[in-house]
């Protein structure tokens, strides 16, 4: 039995240790049958729990074979037993599969300052050893979710030379999600032949355009991680030229397809709102621009609310430390200009934009009319659902 | 009749002119039989209404006789059009008092991008100036109220050598609420006498430490104004040493206190916190902690929650580009504290923060263990009802 989600190699499975309270699946291992180039970008939060400090270590000679991850508990803030937990984690990885403790990564997400229960760990792992087969990818996926109300799974098919290869890359996270490392947990399979320095060049600057462009709600993860791992069973030469650069866009359209999942995912979102800003003085502006309006409260709130509130935009810009003048933005929803040169449109506009901003997934554009950048990045609405689920969360 | 929101030389009054859709009052007038010393703060916001570009030059000679302002809409991204409003609106009171226009301060709060309805403002002036009294600073509270869901006033009597004076204070805001000019509008009243650059001495340090450290959602508003007027009528001498102190100190305490109720008035608010950050590496780092946890979506919804996930306090420290050490970190709520040397103090300890998070006032104190900075900020929890005001403020 096969499915769309197999990398020739990889080996996946999942299994209820009993983490999360509502006995879903909550623990996911990922095997590849021989040692593959495996590449790492870790939260950039000082906070940095235990698997992101152990992982980041074993990814440094460029090699690994194996990913252990857990939801339901995030291991961060729990300092040196919790360091110690995550490595027992790795080594009973390592021992039931005959492999090096330096081989195996480890990822958690959950709820942080609580020590994870390791007997649960322990008593699963033999179990979740047994279950690892090719197609099991998705139900990885399915693992490692939290508030995430569907599993996130994408894949890409490529070729290099006379050799076709596959990218598959799974994700989690709905909520704590902002610019500078957006997933919580992504980890993306290949079997392509690249050397781990080149994978680790385009994982970088993949997670630059796609996961550091997204925005659910402002705050960022003490556990963020993404993991390439590529076994080089596609058979492909040394990757160089137009096949890297293939390559390259190929595990890019995987990681927006993922990062995009991810806002639709949004804690309680109902809108999936892509932000552009267009004509800025200076990339950093651009880049501030879309930052401030992508998580704007009240911004978000008018998105919910169906309101093509432009004075809040325009708010939201003048306080984003940018060059501008405000007689010379103009604004969009979709294709419905609302403000020219810093003035509305009037009502007539404001009915297009409106009816426009019924739709689940939109446009909202402004000019500032200031120089060539460009930035985008993808929100989502700020909810009464947002409220609940992290008013309610850990109790 | 009098109240104890009068100062001597001045004169207030509210009408319905008709720019709330709600029939409320929503035009004030503030009146000072006499040329007064006056002090602005305006909005850092880039775009700047129509209102607070003219008060700011009418500001600048350091004399006004009177404060007119308007709730229901902000004049602001009205360009040229809105900027001839601002200054009609001076020009009518200007002739109905037989006054100069230059002493007349205009400012707006309510909605961005519409025109002022000049015919209802012109047809409410002349009755606005006959109900002109001295015990109507409380009605013209009540006249500059938007979301605000009570008036905010408060007072002060000090004494310069042998002459008593008052501080009268009036604000709005409740939404739009952020550092760096936390208050849409503020109006400070005193019968003291006082030059204006001692005035603005006193107002610009007042609302460093008061409107520029709450938060209620991140956002700034374009209207911003905090004017203080002071007509001399106590009849003291030049202010120096001691009195000055005095005075600055009764105009913080005011400023203060009306900076607090607008964050109890929060946007659906239901709790009152003081976030306070000790020992941090530097001045900066002191302030980018306060503010990255008190304006955190996660910690603002936990806070609504009632649930002390301390988890979230940790990944803002984190997140806040400070120096910070995870295992230098403690936490309390009140007097419970919940982290020791960045690892969660158990069960029990939540249990009594908890119990104090039902309160609707409690401290929220991090002890970073860094150096020897220290900042507070008043912020408020992230509620349902914060987005059904904000989802539904303008439709």
């Amino acid at each position: 039995m096969t499915n769309d989600y197999t990398v020739q190699g990889f080996k996946a499975g999942a299994v209820v240790a009993g983490l999360k309270k509502n006995g879903a699946l909550d623990l996911a291992l990922i095997v590849s049958d021989r040692k593959a180039a495996v590449a790492g970008v870790f939260t950039t939060n000082k906070v940095r729990a235990a698997p992101v400090i152990l992982s980041e270590k074993h990814v440094e000679n460029g090699k690994a074979r194996a990913i252990i991850a857990n939801a339901g508990n995030a291991n961060a803030c729990t300092g040196d037993p919790g360091l110690n937990d995550a490595r027992r984690t790795a080594d009973l990885v390592s021992r039931e599969l005959g492999i090096n403790p330096e081989d195996v990564l480890v990822a958690s997400t959950g709820v942080i300052g609580e020590y994870l229960d390791m007997d649960l760990i322990a008593g699963a792992i033999p179990g979740l050893t047994k279950a690892l087969t090719p197609d099991a990818v998705p139900l990885a996926a399915q693992a490692i979710m939290t508030t995430d109300s569907f599993p996130k799974i994408s894949s890409f098919v490529g070729r290099a030379g006379e050799h076709a290869y596959r990218i598959i890359g799974i994700a989690k996270g709905a909520g704590m999600i902002m610019p500078d490392m957006a997933t919580m947990l992504c980890f993306i399979l290949s079997d392509i032949n690249i050397n781990s320095d080149d994978l680790k060049r385009a994982l970088l600057s993949s997670v630059e355009t796609t996961f550091n462009r997204i925005s659910v709600d402002g705050d960022t993860s003490t556990n963020d991680t993404v993991l390439a791992m590529a076994n080089g069973l596609a058979g492909n030469k040394d990757l160089h030229g137009e096949d890297y650069d293939i390559f390259a866009e190929g595990l890019r359209n995987v990681m927006w397809d993922l990062a995009r999942m991810i806002v639709r995912d949004g804690e309680g979102a109902t809108k999936l709102v892509s932000v552009e800003v267009k004509n800025a003085f200076s990339p950093s502006d651009a880049l501030m621009a879309v930052k401030t309006v992508a998580n704007s409260s009240l911004v978000k709130t008018a998105l919910y609310g169906q309101d093509p509130n432009w004075g809040r935009i325009m708010a939201a810009l003048g306080r984003a430390e940018i060059e501008m003048r405000e007689d010379r933005v103009d604004i969009w929803i979709g294709d419905a200009q609302i403000v020219a040169g810093g003035l509305g449109m009037g009502a007539e506009a404001e009915k297009l934009a409106a009816e426009i901003m019924t739709l689940k997934e939109f446009s909202l554009t402004v000019d500032l009319h200031q120089g060539e950048y460009h930035e985008r990045m993808f929100t989502c609405d700020l909810t009464h659902e947002y409220v609940t689920i992290n008013a309610d969360y850990r109790t």
